[in-house]
C-alpha cells in the first residue's frame, strides 16, 4: 500500500469501530484534497461542499475542529510530501438499525497518502480515453451533487473501466442524459461555448468544477453554464474536457461504446488554454 | 450499548481497518438474522440472498467459510441468548480510489447482539402506525433487491419516521408506487387476495417476503402476487401488514400523512391468521 498517515477523531490510528454508521449505512460524507507545497488547495471549497453534505445528512460536526486536526496534522509532519488528504466525516457509531444515535458523536477521519502524479501527468499529455457506461445513475435529488459514502453506482462502472482497459467512464442518468465521468466532472465545448451538466438529479458537484464555473473561467474570460447535455450534443462537441482536485484539467480525447464504436475529440486549443493557465497558478 | 460479540475474519475483535470499501464506498453486503432457541431462523435464504448481493457486487467469497465461522460463533457460546446475528461482508481494504483491489481480501463481519422483543410483541399487539414518507427511493435496477451497505435513503426516511413519532414507514418510489416500509416490506389484502410491490427498480427483497410469497403462503391456502401498487389501491385495501426476519408479521393500522390527515386499516383477520400460524411454527 502507498504510504499513508492516519487520524481518527485527532489521534493517530487506522482502525474504527464495526459499528461506526459509515460503515453500516454510508452515513457519512468525505473529500479528497491535493495537498502541494504543504498547502491544502481550494480547502475553502472543499470545506464548504463537506458542510453542505454533512447537513444534508443530518450529522453533527465541528468544522473549526476538522480545520484544527487539518492543520495540526501537516504541523506534526514538516516533511509531509505533496499527496493527497481525504476526510471522512461519518455519523459515528450506534446501535443495530436505522435509528438515529441520540447524542450523536460523528466520527473525523483524515488520511493523507503518497501520490505519485506520473499517471495524471500522462494523461494531461495524451488526453483520457472513456468508455460510455452501461451504468446509468439513479435519479434522487435528496443526495444529489454532495459527496457521501453510498457509491456503488461508481464502483460497477469502475469495473467497466477496467474491463474495457479506458482511463475513466462518460456516465449518463436515467434519463440517458450526460451527467459526469466517474471520478470527474465532464465539460465540453461548442463553437466557443463552455458548458457542463446540471448536477440537480444525480452526480456529485466537484469542487474544481465549482471553482472552474465561478472563478476560473469568468478570470480567463470564458463564460460557463450548467444544462442538459444530451449524448449527441455530447458527440457534436469540439472539445470535451474533465475535471476533478487532483488532476485539474484533462482533456477526453476519445469514447468507445458498447458497440465498440468509437467517437473522438480533439485536445483542442480551448482546453489546452485552461490547463495551462490553471498549472501556471496556485489555486 | 446492546451486549454485543463480533468477529472479523474469524477473529473477536470489534476494530476494523479505515480502508475497508464498505467503509469508503458501501461496498458490501450485510443480513439481518433472528436467533432464537440457539438457531438462526430462515438461514438458507439469508445465506442465498446474501450470495446473491456478493455476486452483483463483484466481492470474492467463501460461502462454506461464513457457514463455519457463523456455527463457531454459536459453539464457542454455549450460553448465547436469543438475539439477532448481523452479518456484513465488504469488498475487504484497498489503495484510495474505486480502483478495484486486485486481489481483493473480502472482510467478514459477524456481530451477535442482545435483542429486547418487548418492542416487537407490543408492535404485534397495537399494529404499526406508519408515515408517508417524502422520501422517493431512487430507480436502480442494477441494486434493486439485494441488502446493500448504500442506505442514505432508509437514513433519511428514518429521520421523518422519528420526528412524527411513528413506528415505521410507508415508502414510494419515484413512479409514487407503494415500494416497501423502512426496514420491512409491505402486503396488502384486497377482497381475500394478497399482494406485495415488485421490487425490480428499487427496494430490498426481504428473507421473510420471500418465505411468505413462496413457502408460508402456500401452505396456509393463501395465493400471493408481486405487482405495480399505487396508493390509491393501498388506501382501498382491507388489511396492510409489513414483514420483516425480526418481527415476522405485523399489521399496519394506521397511515399518517404529510398534510396530518390520516387512514386506518383494521388488524384483520386474514393478518391475524398468517401472524399466528408463523408465531407457532419454528422458521
Amino acid at each position: 500500500m502507498a504510504e499513508k498517515i492516519v487520524w481518527i477523531n485527532g489521534r493517530e490510528q487506522n482502525q474504527l469501530s464495526v459499528f461506526d454508521r459509515g460503515l453500516a449505512y454510508g452515513h457519512g460524507v468525505f473529500e479528497t484534497i491535493l495537498f502541494r507545497s504543504r498547502k491544502l488547495q481550494l480547502l475553502d471549497l472543499h470545506l464548504q461542499r463537506l458542510e453542505q453534505g454533512l447537513q444534508c445528512l443530518g450529522i453533527e460536526y465541528s468544522l473549526e475542529l476538522i480545520q484544527e486536526e487539518l492543520e495540526r496534522l501537516i504541523l506534526n509532519h514538516p516533511a509531509l510530501p505533496n499527496g493527497i488528504v481525504k476526510i471522512i466525516i461519518t455519523a459515528g457509531d450506534s446501535e443495530r438499525g436505522y435509528a438515529w444515535p441520540q447524542p450523536m458523536q460523528s466520527t473525523r477521519i483524515l488520511i493523507w497518502s503518497q501520490y505519485d502524479d506520473a499517471q495524471a501527468a500522462q494523461l494531461k499529455q495524451q488526453g483520457a480515453h472513456l468508455l460510455l457506461s452501461s451504468v446509468r445513475l439513479a435519479h434522487q435529488p435528496l443526495l444529489a451533487g454532495i459527496k457521501h459514502l453510498n457509491r456503488l453506482e461508481q464502483i460497477l462502472i469502475r469495473r467497466e473501466v477496467e474491463q474495457h482497459q479506458c482511463d475513466e467512464a462518460l456516465v449518463l442518468d436515467s434519463n440517458e442524459h450526460v451527467i459526469e465521468a466517474n471520478s470527474a466532472n465532464i465539460f465540453m465545448v461548442h463553437q466557443g461555448q463552455i458548458s457542463t451538466p446540471q448536477l440537480h438529479l444525480c452526480g456529485v458537484a466537484g469542487v474544481m468544477r465549482r471553482y472552474l464555473l465561478e472563478t476560473f473561467l469568468p478570470f480567463l474570460d470564458f463564460y460557463a453554464e450548467e444544462k442538459i447535455i444530451s449524448l449527441s450534443e455530447l458527440y457534436q462537441a469540439d472539445e470535451v474536457f474533465l475535471t476533478n482536485s487532483i488532476w485539474g484539467v484533462v482533456a477526453a480525447v476519445r469514447l468507445k461504446r458498447a458497440n465498440n464504436e468509437a467517437i473522438s475529440w480533439s485536445s483542442g486549443s480551448i482546453t489546452q488554454k485552461i490547463q495551462q493557465a490553471l498549472l501556471r497558478q496556485e489555486v
